[in-house]
C-alpha cells in the first residue's frame, strides 16, 4: 500500500482537529478513532453533494453500512493536532462504493484505509441500488481515461 | 454530596474492566466515560430483573432517556483498573427514576453521581409510565418507614 | 437553570456538526457525548487564547481535569445536525474556572450544563495556579460591573 | 476470507454484551466498536497470561501499538446482544503478533478481522522485542506441525 492517494476519481479534502476524546492512554489518537475521522470526511463530502443522510433515512429509507475496513497505521497523532483527511473513490457499482482516506499531519502520512460502503434498504438492511445523487457525485468524471 | 450512597432504596453492584478505549492521553480515564459506565451498570440492574431494553423498545415502543446528570470525579481510574459501580435508586415517580451512583476502585471513591432517567414514548419522546416489571425492580421495599 | 446564558463573563461560540458516531440506537446523540461537544469549545476557546493543552502539557507539565458536571437534556439532536455550543466564564478562582455552556440548533436549546476545570501539575494530579494566559482569557473583562 | 477461524495457533474466547454507548442511529452497533471488542478481549488474553499493560508500561516503557486493522462486517449486531469474542494468534515475529478475530452471535459471524500489534518502545515509538511473558502466552504450542 502506497503513500500517497492514487489519482483514479473524484477526490475530496477535509479537515479536523484531535480533541482529549480522541486520544488514548499512550498519548496518542486511539487507533478506531480514525474510522470516526474518515467517516466524518465522508459525510461531509457527500454534504457538499447535496445530500443529508438523515433525510435521505427519513425520505427513502435508504441508508449507508460499511462493509470492509482495512487501515495501515504508520505515526501518532497527538493532542490540539490538525489533521487532513484526503479521500477518493477507487470503485463506484451499483450498491457500494470504496473509498480510499488518507489522514495526515501536513505531508506527514499517519494513516491509510480503504472503505467499502454498501447502500442498504436499512430497515432490511438488503442491498439497494446508489441514488443517483450519490452516483454523480462519486462516479468519476472522465471514464475514458 | 457524600462521599457514601444513602441507603434509600433498591441497590445493585457491578463490576466493571477499564481498556484502552476508556483513557485518555491525561493517561486516566476521560472523565465522559462515567457516564458510559454508569448506563452500563443500570442497563444491568434492569436485565436482572428481566428487563431488555430493546425488546422493550421493539414491543411496546418505550423507551428511557437520560434528563439530567450530576457528577463529581474525585480521583483518576487508569488502564486495567476493576472498578465496582455502586447504583441506587433515591427517588421513583410515575414517568422517571433519580440513581445515585458510584464509581470506585475497592474502596476508593473515584466518582459519584445523580442521574435522572425518564419513561418515554421514543417515537414521540413524550413522556409515558413506566412499565410496571421497571417499577417493580427500583420501587423502594419497604415503603412503610 | 435557565435557558439562557448569563451575562456573567467572557463568553466563546463555536459550531459543529453531528456526524454516526455521535449517535445511538434512540435515533439521537447520546447524552454523554455533550460533554465531548462541550470539551471541544472549550479546547477551542483556549487555542484562540493562544495555549495549546498539548504544549502547555509538554512544556510545564501543567493540564487540565474535569472535577465536576451537571448538565440538563431538554431536546434530542440528530444526525446531520449543525449545533452552536455557547460557552461563559461564570467563576475563575487561582485553580480552576467554571464554565456554562449551552448546545443549541438555532434557537432550541438541547442541553445546557456548568463544568467546572480544575488546573493540575499532571504527574501528582495536585492543585496548581491557572496560568496567566488562562487567566488573562478567562477573567471577567470588567469586574466593576 | 472465511466464516470461521483457522486452527493455527493459541486461542482465547471472551464474551461481552452491547450498551447504547455502541450502538449508532442505524439501530446497531457502529462499526468502529469492533476494533475496541477486538481490542478488550486481546486484553483479557494478556491478563489471563499475567501481563498487565499499564504495569508494562510503567515497568518497563514497554507498550503495543496497533499497526494494522482489515475488517469485513457481515451483519449487525444490536442493543443488548450478547457478542462471542473468538481470537487466535495467527503469527509471532520478533516484534509483532498477527491476530484473527471474529465477533458473533450464537453461531452468526458478525464481523470478522485481522489485527497487526506491534511492541515498541513507547517514548520512541521503536520497535522493541516481545516480552518473554507475551511470546509464551502467543507462540504456537505446537510448531513442529
Amino acid at each position: 500500500m502506497e503513500n500517497s492517494l492514487s489519482n483514479k476519481g473524484p477526490a475530496f479534502h477535509w479537515r479536523l482537529r484531535v480533541y482529549f476524546e480522541d486520544t488514548d492512554a499512550g498519548g496518542i489518537v486511539f487507533y478506531a478513532n480514525y474510522l470516526k475521522f474518515f467517516e466524518r470526511a465522508r459525510t461531509e463530502w457527500l454534504r457538499t453533494a447535496g445530500i443529508e443522510q438523515q433525510r435521505l433515512l427519513d425520505e427513502t429509507g435508504t441508508g449507508f453500512v460499511v462493509r470492509h475496513t482495512a487501515l495501515d497505521y504508520f505515526a501518532p497523532a497527538r493532542l490540539d493536532d490538525q489533521l487532513d483527511i484526503d479521500s477518493q473513490v477507487v470503485a463506484v457499482r451499483g450498491a457500494s462504493v470504496d473509498f480510499e482516506q488518507i489522514a495526515r499531519r501536513d505531508t506527514t502520512i499517519l494513516a491509510r484505509g480503504r472503505i467499502k460502503v454498501a447502500c442498504v434498504d436499512i430497515a432490511a438492511l438488503r442491498p439497494r441500488a446508489l441514488p443517483p445523487a450519490v452516483l454523480a457525485a462519486f462516479r468519476p468524471t472522465d471514464p475514458i481515461h
